[in-house]
């Protein structure tokens, strides 16, 4: 498999900042995210406090990202990062659309604002997964509830169909839910979740659904889910000056690594994230 | 005296950033610098790493800043820190050209390069100063050294010739210094400063200059010297993720808190410096 240098997840303004400086001194990178870059960015009326861009809209921002980008010949893989694992002398990546790998890591993934439901971390990787295109093999001749966040995330469901005899779909977003006959669309509000001996159950606030698995499609992931044994301090990664967390090799900026949640602080971030991550590779190599 | 919110002192890319965002939250700012803000940036070829502004030069970086700062009704105040001070409820500024106060001060003076002078610090205050004009009133009658980095320092010269019997002006820059008659150009290089009974002796390689007294006109002053009892590792300012300094109230931000050396690294931490002294300005209200 290809092995890049430096991983980079998400592409707001941290990811691109960090993808951007990496680029500048020639490492082999992986940029993914949307290409769209970030929904969050786009939909801001006026940003004031971007030194140079003043009361730049957040679509102008994003156009000016996507120029740094494509000037900077650097690409966006569009993909969504479900695991990271940290395999000693490499980072292995699981993505929804597949599987990558590289010396180092930056997380630039935004922060998330979801609580978990009771029962639901309880429950991860034994019944509960946060990705269905990953885990669809394992629902052949089965039945799977996915409950999503986001309009995207319909094309998960149309490929788990393929496969499981059964899925509902629980839209938890306004826009109407279209999808062959075969997904059981249930507009119900997810409260928590049980397990018993007939399988998993999402409990609502209309009733339950009973089924094999439960898939839980969200924006993002929160980072301890994402990296086992990520050091996290109320749902931010914990990171020092240079944007090292508690693993080797994986570093962090923007959002996800606290407040202020400013477009101009992750930009910074994810510059000096890339430079440390471009030092840890220089020792690396020693 | 005028009683500032926030002091933002220096304008390179984390001062410019800092007002900004400090501005944004409407507080009452002092912003001590140079109209062109900061030379460095104005030298620099191409910067490519400045997110939304691919391959801009320095010059326009600084037109860009500029246009910001006029946009958001910011202005400049032209003048150089001596000397801050925590006196307990503010802080006085003490200026070359003038004395400020202010409930914050937030430091973006960047980093000074100059290592002292043998004998420099140990004289600093009893013979030893870094500032002509505030200092001139103590030398009527007396004869000064100036040793200066920059052409900029001349006029500093001029206003000390015009209370000082004798002032030896020893630049250390290439062009040529065009000064008063009553101003003695001495081209030499410093070497270390020693005090005897007679006064102060500017020890050079070509020789020696005595004189009752020696200014060191630089860039910047060393942090350790522009505000007693602050925290200061290898010439940079220590501060946590939220850029506070071990001084309550003092915030700093950009190249004097460490590498990398960025601009866009400079201006994220301006903008989390000036929310850090928003916060703070909202706790002292309690």
């Amino acid at each position: 498999m290809e092995r890049y240098d430096i991983a980079i997840i998400g592409t707001g303004p941290a990811g691109v900042s960090a993808a951007i400086t990496a680029k500048v001194r020639n490492k082999k990178i992986l940029l993914i995210g949307s290409k769209n870059l970030s929904s969050k960015v786009e939909m801001a009326h006026a940003i004031d406090n971007y030194p140079g861009l003043p009361g730049i809209s957040g679509k102008e921002l994003q156009t000016a990202f996507l120029k740094h980008l494509e000037e900077m010949e650097i690409s966006v893989t569009e993909d969504k990062a479900n695991g990271i694992y940290a395999m000693g002398e490499y980072f292995a990546i699981q993505g929804h659309s597949g599987n990558y790998e590289a010396l180092s890591v930056i997380l630039a993934v935004g922060v998330s604002v979801a609580k978990p439901y009771p029962g639901e971390l309880e429950n991860l990787g034994r019944g509960v997964s946060y990705c269905a295109t990953c885990d669809a093999a394992l629902y052949r001749g089965k039945s799977a509830i996915i409950a999503a966040t986001s309009i995207e995330e319909e094309k998960e469901a149309e490929f788990l169909a393929q496969t499981a005899d059964k899925v509902y779909y629980v839209p938890m977003y306004k826009e109407p839910a279209i999808l062959h006959e075969g997904i059981e669309v249930v507009r119900q509000k997810p409260v928590s979740i049980e397990k018993n001996e007939n399988g998993m159950r999402l409990v609502t606030e209309e009733g339950a659904i009973e089924a094999d698995g439960i898939f839980l499609l969200r924006e993002q992931i929160a980072p301890s889910q994402l990296v086992p044994g990520l050091k996290v301090t109320d749902n931010h990664i914990q990171v020092d000056r240079e944007m090292r967390t508690n693993i080797k090799g994986l570093f962090a900026c923007g959002d996800i690594t606290g407040t202020p949640y400013q477009y101009i602080k992750s930009a910074g971030e994810g510059n000096v994230a890339a430079l440390s991550a471009v030092r840890y590779l220089s020792e690396l190599k020693r």
